[in-house]
Order: structure tokens, then C-alpha cells, then sequence
């Protein structure tokens, strides 16, 4: 399937497919609140690429601690959106900073959503790579937790992701579309757009929520 | 009971008004911190217009779900502040988003406060106008969570909120001033804000924190 | 021992520094991330000077509620950060605020940290005055927490701090080094960052991840 | 379906019920574990019959504010389960007590489970019947909560129950087993149960694990 | 006021006390579900002794952390409750144990109630002296609290508790009487007592529960 | 080293052990009060065997998800503790239950401890193996969590705990005694034990909490 990437980016919204796949019985896609955007002005779509990590307690001696990640990130295509599961929000660690961020951005990657928290939040800002997270510190991952599995099945933030589905983010959060169900998501979400706006103008011509909720039918 | 509003907003700020209500014994009269503004700038007062959500887990066919909410909405007056109380800070839904603005803004209404999650919140910002939130989300009600009562007695992010009280909000939370108490609350909370000025100007004079708080009481 | 604070505000960054102390077997320096800068453009460093509150139920006669505080206040010295520890993040009380940072200033102190909450944001972000808090709200202490003691080892979000600790704060967060440990901790500071500079510089001319931590060990 | 409600309390158990359901995929279906059996001697198998509850804060005047649940402990039937729903673990109420547990074991229910708190627990354990609770305290919900609505799907203790689902408890926690399953699931359950006892039969002996589960497959 | 406290202690329990200050306006009288008696087969009634802690980090040389704490103990009279407020449930500290139970034993006290930790409770146990507290671990205070106000109000388990105030104590957990209510409070609970008794007596013969509530408005 | 494990179990208690480390300096050595006893009547003793979980959320196919439990289960040896780390509180697994109870006492173990839930509690309650959990619930780890390590330092219930650590458990909790200090630990705790005993006999004998601690200082 071929979405048309950045027509999705500048017409639609977390909250508009929320609600679609709300209608479609996926109530389950929207990341927990605790997950904001570290730019509430940038939008993000691609495809997931899943990191999941354990808590450790030590270092292993001859051992790089980064060995999975830096897989991870190395191999990160085109439109991929790394989903870094760290079991949040209770994770006190940040497993995603500026060094990946840039490492990410080279490779193409669109961007990254983490349950855990991330770091050197002003250099990230000011390169506009959208990252959503759990919070930020300054903690480093090694000694703390270390990703154990790539491109398996995660939880982030409360909801299902698996390598390939398509991860949305925005001002208003992060939502998860499955990846067999996105062409009905997305071309129902743009049918959806347009109530919205009609409703809106509606209302701005000053009429009730009522006469206008029955008339399009959309809130 | 008549308060020039306008200068309310200009003079006063909830700092203020929670030591003056401290003061006269009432110490539950600001919300949890875990309600922000999203809107730093803005200030906002006027009267409570109350709406109580349970949680659902199901929607009923040949049912209107948001019934109550559009009457809450069309119903408001020039002046009040609907106060969306979901149960928060566990609330996952976001009751209130840029429609929902629309349409009390159209009706003269000062803002919004709720314990539950906000949608929409680029746009909301871009039309100035004054909403206070328990968080941010894309998630709707419908199917989750349903307004039940209007114009009771309710609790928000801690505080309890008759309709007709006042509620007051800034860049540091929200207050609930009660109906009866508001003229006093007010008149002392202009008289404390001179003493606030004098013990700033003796501060950036050099003078110590005890002379200066022996000499006005106010820290 | 003498540091140059100046040139450590412009050249390090909590991260480098947190890194720095896990590599010394320091692992618990940095504080919680429910503890953010009020303003993420400012950085602190200072000398610790210990405040420790304890609640209260009760506003006792004839006294005067804040006295330890405005000792501490008036006893802060050049470079001093007030470190304000409150049992946070369950602590409901704003300890901290405009007069009180205006207070700080007047005898020269570098800015305040505290797990309570603090109030009068935009105030105090006008004054350009450094404060990291663990939340926002206009609760005054009166009648709900006391200082008790002053100068004393506490612990702030999650981190001991000792008076004359360094306290270091940016956009990502606190860290606190220990004094004795502070020249030590500084110079090796100095010296990653150069590191991380050129795992920057090598990443953005597309090199892989892999490749570049194999050359400067820096993620 | 007619399922011999006698011999599956005598022969089955919540872990085992659990596994085999989560081999059919049904992996939500065990209670949080802060539900936990007023008398874990007791094992209770039923229909759930649920109730929904919302928080209030106020008390109508010339109302009933026990109707519903009047209502729903009159209609109970033999075998019946009150699933009694609070949003808990955050509940601060006890809509559970002697007179309710007198009232539904008269009319032939099996027991009651709900994510709120219970109270008068001597006399309801002196009564042997079986009562599943999220804590115990002793504040009625008149003035609190309220049952809104009866017979409907709901949440308790984060697993979906609608009415006519069985419920089952003991020791261990509480699992709902959905309708249209439970023929499958007791079948595969009673299997189980077999293989279980010739593991621990063979761990008697002094057989390592390793042998042992391959053998049996079940641990 | 003299109250027979042994009449009491056989014939009352804390749901009727809390379901009769609830009918009087007094709803915030009973402490929270996680404050659970160590014997449920105790009921505890007297007269409140209060302490109030505080958090420390640090063992101040010669100096007896635990003087304040002797004082209270060696100060009980017959009938006091000793009121141990810790800031629970945050509290990791045990300041009640099987020597302090003894202590205050042996000057007359009717039993304790704290929201912190207690330890030795296989020898309270035997004892049979009445201790109600807010979980078990075997941490001392030293180093980690301290208690810094005896006689005071204070907040235990989110009530508010004077010294003299009745503290009741049973299986379904612990209410507070306020002094000056207490003895309207005792003769509304024996007469509501009466009531539920006809309540279950009518239940048991098989009526509605409709029927009884309407006949003796009780739940 | 050898200790008189026998001895130390009918001696000491953890209230003891905890208070001896802590005037060693080692403040961090009870776990959490989550963790419970399943049986209040028994005492455990003996060296740590660790196994540290990850959360998952894929069953991978061919593969055997209990692979490593059952390796860390048939190496235990006569006198080890299994300690079994799955990030509790926020656990919801099972990992532990009756047949790995009956596995470990085949091979001589003294018992377990988890910070993760545990099921089949009536058994291992019959059994009188001693087990100390982080909760009650029927949920295997299959599916859910994996151990990923075993005979690694980990953290459990807010402890690091080393292979090899000596592991002692009551009524009141558990604490870990660092294998490097435990003879000392052992020493310095029989001694304390007799100052308790006298202070207790002092205490019995009618005499102040004042003289008393000042005579034996032991409280």
C-alpha cells in the first residue's frame, strides 16, 4: 500500500483518526497523555521500527552496552519512525538524545516516539526532528537498561505496536494506525476532516451546537 | 452580587486570592497542580457552568451520546466558565477540543476548566481563548465516558465547584472562589496586592527579607 | 577549590555531567524528571543551600510561620542555588515564588531548586531568575508545611544533596555534584564533550552510528 | 449452555483458567490484582450482573439515591454474580456490605465482585459469602457515587465483564470467562488440570523441571 | 463529656459511625482504605494523642532522635489513642513496634493508629493490643523521620485528627470523632444500630430489599 | 563463611538486622513494604539465586518461553533463595507458583522472593514453602515477561541484591544482608537482640520509655 505521506502530514490529525478508528472498533491507538511532543509545532507520520528494553542492574565487563540500538539505528530507512519501549512512564532513563537524533535524521528516519525520557532537548528543538516522549532527564540507558529485541511487537505508552504499522504524532499526541487497516483509516479520517470544518464554520456563523451536531453529525 | 470583572482580571492573580482565602479559612480552594493552562497568557474569570462525567464502556444504539454536553454548551451564558469535572487526574478522555470552543465562545463564555484531557489544542490556542486542563489527548468520550448531570454540585482536580461560583485562572492554576464570599475574597485580595508591591520595591532596594516582611506581612 | 562556574554554564550540559559521574560510580545524581526548569533558556550552577520542610496541619499563635525561611533567604551568599526540599512530588505547597526569587537575587544566589511546587511563573520569568520546581500552583506553605531546618543534607526528587554541593541545572534537568568530587567531575566533563562534538560531526557526514562509537566510544 | 457450575468450582482454578484463555488469545480477562477474596477459602463461579457507578458530590433532595442498586439486588437469580463497577482502584466507597450480601444471597446470587471497597467484613465472612473487593473501608456511597445503570458492559479492576459472562474467583484473584467461549475454555481448563498434576507428581519424585516440562508442557 | 467507651467499643461499629457524621454534614472521617487494622478482631475507641513526623536525612550527633517520641509515649493516660501522622502512604518508615506497644500498654493506651509502617507484629499480635497502621516493614525511624510536634493537629490517612478527638477502630478501618460532636454522634450510631438489626432480620426472612428500605430506610 | 543459618532463623528478626545495618551505614537494604510474606508464621534464610525479568509482548514461535526459569530452578542448590526481579510494583505477571515451589524444594531451596505477583497460594501455603510476593493474581509470565538473565545483580522491591547475598524474611518483610558483611551483620544483631529483651523485661516491669532507652538505648 502507498499512502501519500506528506498530504496525510498536512491534512489530518490525531484526534480526526482517533475517532475514525474509534467508528472502526480500534479504541486502543492513542498513546497515554504522559507521551507529549518535544515540538508542539511539528507533525509526524512513518512507518514503526520497535526497540523494546529491559531494566538492568549492572554492567556486563566486554560488552557494548549499545550494541542492539546502534542496529537499530544503522538500519533505520526512509520514512521509518523509531518506537522505543522502555516500559514507561515508571522508565528513568533516556535512551534517545541528539546523537540519535542525528543518526536517525541521516538515515531518513522521520522521527522518534519513546515511553522513556529523552535528553539534550534544546539541540533536538532546534533541529527540528520530531521526537515524542515520556519526559526528559539527563539519565544515559547504560547500567540502568539496555534494548533486548528489534522489530518485535511493543507496548509504548499503553498501546500495540508492531514493525510496519504506521505511528501518527502531533500538538495533540501520538495515535498507532495498524498497518492493514490505514488506506480505510486514512481515506475516512479526510471525509471526516471536511464535517469538521463545515461544523466549524457553522458555528462561527452562530448557530447551536445542536442544530449543527444534527446537521453533520460530527463533534 | 456585581465584580467589575475586567479589572479583576487586570489586578488580581490566584496567588492572591488563595492567601486571602486562606486567610478566611477556606483551604481547599485551588486545584491540583496537575491542571495547566494552555495558555500562559491568559487570564480568565467568570462564573461556574458545571457538567459530571462517568466513565462508559459501551454505546448505546438510538442514543445521542453527547446529549447533555450540547445542551450544557448551548446553555451557556455571557460570562461563564464551563467546568468539565471527568474524575481526573485518571481520566483518559478528552471532553473538550477547538468545537466545543467554538461554540461557548459564540455564546460568551470566558474559558474552560476540566480535570480530563483537551484535543484541538493548536487551535484552541489560536483563538486566545482561556482553557484549563488535567492534560492532553486526542481520545473523544464517545464510547468511554458520558455527561450525566449538569449544573451540580461537582469536584475538580480537587476542589469543589458550585454552579454560580467563581473560578479564577493564570499562569499558576486555578482557584474556585465561592458565590457568598467573593466580594470580601476580592476586596481584601486588592488590598493585599498593594502590600505585595511595597515588599517587592523594598527587596530590590537591598533590604533583608525580615525587615521588609516585618514591615508589611507579606512573603 | 575554585571553579570557573561562568565557563562551566557555557560549556557543559547536565547530560555530559551525569555521564561523567555513572562512569565514577555516582549513578544517583540526577534528579527525578518531575523536576523542570521554569525556563528552559536558563542554565544554573551553584553551591547548595539546604531548606527542609516538614508538613504542618496547623498555623501555631504568636509565631511566625516563616521565620527559618527568611533566615535562610537573608543568609544566601554569591553563587548559593536554595535547594528547597519538600517531600516532592506529593508535596501540594508553592514555597517558593516572585519575592522570594527577588529576595535571592538581591544577595546573589544563582537560582533555587525545589521538589515543591512554586508560584508566580511569570513574574519570575520576566526577572530571567533560574528556578527548577516539581509543579505550579498558588498554594502558600502557611498552615500546610514549615521549614525546620536549614543547612542540612537533604533529599530533593529523588537525590541527597549536602550543603555546598554543586547544583548544576539546564533544559534537561538537575544534577547534583558532589563537592569533593566537583574538580574531578568538571575536567573529565570538559573532556567528553569534545568527544561527543565529534560523534556529531562524523554523524552528519553520514557515517553509521556503529562506525562513529567505535571511534570515539560516545553515544 | 448448561455448564455444571458445582464440578468446575470443585476442579478448576483461576492460574489454570488464565492459561487457557491465554492460549485462545484472551489475555485481558484476570482481574488487577489489587481485587482480592474477602475469604480465600472461598470459590465462586456465576452470571456476571453488573452495576455502573458514577462519583457525585452533592444529594438530590426527594431521591433515592440506592434505587438502581434496590433494583438490581432485587432482580438477582440463582447464580447470579453482582459485578459492582467504581472505577477502583481510585474508589473511596464501600457499595458493598452485610445488608447487600444478605439481600442477594436471599435471592440465590453466588457472591459479589467488585473494584471497590467493602465494608462489615466479619459479619460477611461469618456469612461465608463469597465477596471480591478492591480494599475495605467503611464510608457509604450515598453523597459519593451512584449506580447509574444496570445490566450494561462494564470495567472492573481492568477487564471487560458484560452481563451473562462468567465469573469466576478464588485464592488467586478473579477471572471473567466471556459466554460464548466458556464451553471451550472449561473443557481445555479440565485438561489442564491433568497435566498439572502429573508434573507436580513427577517434581515429587526429584525429576529436574527441564524433564518434566518436556514431558507435560506445563508449568 | 463521659462517654461509656466499653458499651461503645460492643455495640458500635465504624460503618454506622460514619454513615451517622455523613447524615450530620461531617464526610471526611474516615481515614483511607490503606490504614488496616493488624488484628481484625480488635476494636480500638479512645481519646487522640497526636505526633507529627517529619522526613530527615541525617543523623544529627548528640542528640536523641527519639525524644520527642519517648515524651508522647511516657505521657499517655488510660483511654489515649496514640496518633503516629507519617505523611502516608509515601512513608517507608516503622515508628510503631512491639516496644513502644508495650510502653504505652503499660501507661493505660487503648491501642495506636499510624499511616506509616509498624514492625514486630507477630509479638503486637500476641499482645492483643489494638494497632492500626498504614503497611509493615522493619525500618526505624532513625536517619529517616523524626518526630518534631506532639499534641498538635495533624492530617493521619486524610483525616484530620485533634488531640482529644475519639478515634474508633475496627475490621472495616478507623473513624474520627470530632470531641465536640462525639456524644450526638454515640446516640444517633446506637439508634441507627437498631435499625439495621430489623434491616437484616427482614432480609432474612425473604423480603425485598425494596420493601425493607422503604420500611426502615437503612442500607 | 559459614553461618548458623538454623540459629540465625530461631534468633534474629529482620527489625534487628535492619536496625544493625543501619547503623553500619547500609540505610537501603528492607524492600518495599509491597512485598509480603505469603505465610506470616514462617522465616526464611539463605544466598540469593537472582533472575532478572523483561516485560514482553510476543510469544516467538519455536521457541520455549520458560527457558532460563527452568535453568535458574534446577541449579538451585541446598540453602539458596530465589529471587525472582520483574520491575515490581508495576508487575502484573506470575512468574511464581505452586510447581516451581515444589521444584526448588526438591533441590533444597529455602525459599523465594519476588517482586512480581505469585498463584496457587493455597498450595504453597500447605506446602510451607516460604515465599515472599509482590502480589497475589493468576496471570503466567507467558506472553507477558521473560527472565532474560539469571545470577546477575538486580533490584527487587527497591534492593540491589547480589548472587550470593544472604536473603532473610519474616513477618515484617525481608531484608538483603551484603554476603561481604553479613558475619559481622550476624554478630552485631544476637547482641542487639539482648538489649531488647532487657528493654522489653524493664518495660513489663512498669519503668518509663525514658529511663528504660536511656538505660539499654534501644527502642
Amino acid at each position: 500500500m502507498t499512502l501519500d505521506i506528506s498530504e496525510c502530514k498536512a491534512l489530518l490529525y490525531t484526534a480526526v483518526l482517533s475517532d475514525v478508528m474509534d467508528d472502526l472498533g480500534l479504541m486502543s491507538q492513542a498513546m497515554k497523555p504522559f507521551v507529549r511532543p518535544l515540538d508542539e509545532g511539528l507533525v509526524m507520520m512513518g512507518r514503526a521500527r520497535t526497540g523494546l528494553y529491559m531494566p538492568v542492574y549492572d554492567i556486563e565487563t566486554g560488552d557494548n552496552p549499545y550494541d542492539l540500538e546502534i542496529d537499530l539505528l544503522d538500519d533505520l530507512k526512509e520514512g521509518d519512525v523509531a518506537v522505543v519501549a522502555c516500559n514507561g512512564p515508571t522508565s528513568r532513563i533516556a535512551p534517545w538524545g541528539e546523537l540519535l537524533s542525528t543518526a536517525a535524521r541521516c538515515r531518513g528516519a522521520e522521527g522518534c516516539v519513546t515511553d522513556g525520557l529523552i535528553r539534550d532537548i534544546r539541540k533536538i528543538r532546534e533541529m527540528k526532528f520530531p521526537v515524542f516522549h515520556g519526559g526528559i532527564g539527563p539519565l544515559d540507558s547504560k547500567g540502568r537498561a539496555r534494548m533486548m529485541k528489534m522489530d518485535v511487537p511493543v507496548e509504548c505508552a499503553g498501546v500495540r505496536v508492531r514493525p510496519g504499522d504506521f505511528v501518527f504524532g502531533d500538538a495533540d499526541g501520538v495515535v498507532i494506525i495498524p498497518e492493514e487497516r490505514a488506506e480505510d483509516v486514512i481515506a475516512r479520517a479526510k471525509r471526516k476532516v471536511t464535517g469538521e470544518n463545515h461544523t466549524r464554520d457553522e458555528l462561527l456563523k452562530g448557530h447551536l451546537l445542536r442544530e449543527v451536531y444534527e446537521k453533520f453529525g460530527v463533534l
